[in-house]
């Protein structure tokens, strides 16, 4: 008789994404003229940038003729894009990297999802509360949470490390011995960053602790401000300890066209009950080459395009874009009175809900009052109950719309 | 400390591939040269269609518009692309499937490779041997096979069924129980395929003892025959025993495109410790919407182009094209008097190497003579020692030229 992966049944019902689109759907039968704004999930809304199209075009030509026709291509991705990646995302900022340590994936959704796979189901995971849902939740599917705790939201064997108001977002060093760290900066959902400084910290405990840091950078191009880095090997000692993942979803609109990357340094070592290390890099190469068949052709050079002179300047106007909403929509909340987060160094705002109102509560008030939707903080973690998540990815016109009716009704 | 996956230690040195690579490289530093012809790996040459080109680059141009552009699209697909696999390759054969019971994808590796997550990691596996080495290999990683015994070239907790040539390379039932069970017809290696009623043997199997079918179709559109089964819901009771995996890697030219598609009846259920009963369809659900992001819009867009009344006609071209190559390499191997199975409704030939000769002494004698690459039987399994692949995925020129140097050199 086959047997379930039971596991799967620790989680609870249903997913944040889900239950929003359930109460939103439920809104429109009822108010069929309300003109809903979504400022919620972090999907994109700028089109993909003229090089990439006419880039991805030409690839897909060459797909149509027997002379210039790619069959497999490598399953960690082509060689002119990884040259590029390391050419660009890291040799500025000082960081050497080997064409053996990039792997190009579909996306950081799946990479930060499959990566624990390689991790035994003893090991012990750190994440901050709030968090992206799905480190979380790939784990749990693995077995290496425990259980579901509804009364506190939290599972069992995880280690979470609270970010809060009082400590400006950020997390504090585990106090029982972690593993597994997954960090995200510029963070979603809080849209906080670390400085160079404070991410040292971390990369010496894991030093120290031969953990693992499983860094989730897929918001670094919208950093502003100076001494933040855009990649933890900027951080000395980072290569022997830390993975980081990359995307060009938010960077390049790629949410539909789906590319991503995912750097895995030599110098990290995992071990086995022998206490003997093994290579992570290799780990993740015999993963990807047995479980995984490489990134579509055409988007692969589309991915590529992106780092053309042009390209560059193409990606920056769309970035510069979300964030001037970024900055609308946190000056806005400002002024309408809330306690706001981010949006300085990242496309999420982290705004406080009113009094002692709650996540969901401030949910259905903000949808049936404005008319808006956003994520409530309290689908992210135990310690986003009391806030609340709005992205800078909409349209200029929707997001000026949406802070105006916020400050008309929400006061 | 982090600790790894120790179940990664199981597998044995170096994937099938990479050692036929090693080989080849080697050959050519010293043979720098012969002209080699490739008819090992099983990937494709012809190009895409026009169509699928033609509806591609419209997608990319959508993606480059505003108005246009896509985002996030369904983690499971978009309808526009299952509702015409349903009506396509399904309704015409009397299958009946739901929006929500196909899953698309960008492979069936990934599928194939992911799917026994959710299965816990006592069930116990059957796989033909010689067998595809992805199935295996994604289970050894979860923990399900047991050891490698290298003598015998097989995992400890694995049940296999021969494939034999007394058997006419068709596996029978287990005799001991079985929870999940891999069935890939057409066959890959072997080029083989079931009746109609030898399937249903294994569908009444799978009823009585509650036992899934994990069925790989990959090669299906090879199908020539009457009486072969394209989908094994073609079956009586199928849809609630079986998940079966479609690509259009083989079928359109896709393998460094990217798209497939999995079924996953809602009729099939998944058992508890307690024997309570799971939906697999939902905890499939699940699994994609929670580790994955959907295929890419322009590659969805371009596999929807397949099923164009032109589409099917240029698709239906290419695969006359492959299966005249399989006619040539099958007769010819014959002429020069191997014994062969395969390359009728398969795009695969399997041939007996002469005498007691091994698959990898084989492989070389026909590289260092010929100058042909294909793939030592021995690679899938221990029943595969003794054999040997070639594709038929080559061109018509190298297919032929192939054929006659092994006629001339290898009598």
């Amino acid at each position: 008789m086959a047997q379930i992966n039971e596991n799967y049944l620790k989680l609870p019902g249903s997913y944040l994404f889900s239950e929003i689109a359930r109460r939103v759907n439920e809104f429109k039968v009822q108010n069929p003229d309300a003109d809903i704004i979504r400022l919620g999930i972090g999907d994109v809304t700028r089109p993909l940038a003229p090089v990439v199209v006419e880039a991805m075009k030409q690839a897909v030509e060459e797909m149509g003729r027997a002379e210039t026709f790619r069959g497999y291509g490598p399953e960690q991705g082509y060689d002119f894009l990884i040259e590029k990646i390391i050419a660009n995302d890291y040799a500025p900022r000082g960081v050497q990297l080997g064409m053996d340590e990039v792997f190009v994936s579909d996306g950081a959704k799946s990479d930060t999802a499959n990566f624990q796979e390689i991790f035994g189901v003893d090991n012990i995971m750190a994440v901050t509360d709030p968090v992206y849902p799905v480190y979380v939740d790939s784990n749990v599917m693995a077995g290496r949470t425990g259980n579901y705790d509804t009364e506190k939201g939290q599972y069992g064997r995880i280690i979470y490390l609270p970010c809060t108001e009082e400590g400006d977002m950020k997390p504090e060093l585990p106090t029982a011995p972690v593993d597994m760290i997954y960090l995200c900066f510029p963070n979603n959902p809080t849209g906080m960053t670390l400085t160079k400084e404070e991410l040292k910290v971390w990369v010496d405990y894991a030093r120290e602790n031969k953990a693992i840091i499983l860094f989730d950078s897929a918001y670094e191009a919208f950093i502003r401000e100076e001494g933040v880095p855009r990649s933890i090997y900027e951080v000395e000692g980072a290569r022997e300890v830390a993975v980081e993942f990359r995307s060009f979803s938010k960077t390049a609109g790629f949410t539909g066209t789906r590319c991503a990357y995912t750097v895995v340094p030599k110098d990290i070592m995992i071990y086995d009950f022998k206490g003997e290390g093994h290579s992570l890099n290799k780990l993740w190469l015999r993963r990807q080459t047995t479980k995984f068949n490489g990134v579509s052709y055409p988007v692969q050079a589309g991915a590529a395009a992106v780092y053309t002179e042009e390209g560059k300047k193409q990606i920056q106007a769309t970035i510069d874009y979300y964030m001037e909403n970024a900055r609308i929509i946190r000056e806005g909340l400002q002024e309408a009175g809330f306690k706001v987060f981010g949006g300085v160094n990242a496309p999420y705002i982290w705004m406080k809900t009113p009094g002692t109102m709650g996540s969901w509560e401030f949910f259905d008030k903000l949808m049936t009052e404005a008319y808006v939707v956003g994520t409530p903080g309290a689908g992210f973690g135990a310690n986003g109950e009391g806030f609340f998540r709005l992205t800078a990815f909409g349209t200029r016109e929707n997001t000026e719309k949406a802070i105006e009716r916020i400050k008309a009704r929400m006061k």
